[in-house]
């Protein structure tokens, strides 16, 4: 593994860390402040931008009691500065006491800038839980 | 804009003008041959390599009697020899006699080689059709 795959496998470790601490503020050291950034929740429309990008995450926190991720097929692609991720989120979360699993297939990139490897892009999508697929829907 | 943004432009439409075509050999020639593909349909689990994303497509056209795509919020950015691209797919389809349309949430990422720029990973999922939402989803 090289040096640049195993610093962007920690700054995607990171993400998941700050997610889980549900705190803004390390959410937002994991982010690059010099580039513009670009956020797809789950179901979301796309925020665009790092006031928008953050504000998200504060609701999102707000309405988290708590938060864990479990990472499978977690793939790593770098292109000089560039990197991008897919894996996916097996996560386990509660909501007004109610335990809720679930599997989100993530695209996460990343920039090499002044302060290392920063996220640039998140894009999330639930996807089954079941085994993948053999008999897939017909319409993309 | 400019020049390379123009040519990521034309590679992105590119790839939607193959996916109308229902023809896997314009959807091959779309995407980068040199380096390792993936590609996450809505909905699906992810698919890495050219047999399999290939294949994804072939049963996705046999399936498919007609789609069409109007692009909306496009944004381009591009760092070296690496591009990314977000989007809405507003698409119309025909399934059993059936129209349907829907709006995916999309990021390509694209990779400038000998051939020019070619698509390298390609995540779509399914989005509101309404406007932005303005109550998001508590869970991620």
């Amino acid at each position: 593994m090289s040096e640049d795959t195993k610093l962007v496998a920690q700054a995607n470790e990171n993400f998941y860390r700050a997610f889980e601490s549900l705190d803004v503020k390390q959410m937002e050291k994991v982010w690059a402040k010099e580039s513009p950034i670009q956020c797809g929740h789950p179901g979301w429309r796309i925020l665009r931008g790092w006031n928008v990008v953050m504000e998200s995450w504060r609701r999102i926190f707000e309405n988290t009691p708590m938060i864990r991720f479990l990472l499978t097929d977690v793939a790593i692609e770098i292109r000089g500065n560039m990197a991008w991720v897919t894996l996916y989120e097996n996560l386990n979360s509660s909501v007004e006491g109610q335990n809720i699993s679930a599997t989100v297939l993530t695209t996460n990139i990343f920039e090499k800038g002044p302060d290392g490897w920063r996220m640039i892009h998140h894009h999330g999508s639930s996807v089954a839980q079941q085994a993948p697929q053999t008999d897939p829907p017909t319409v993309h």
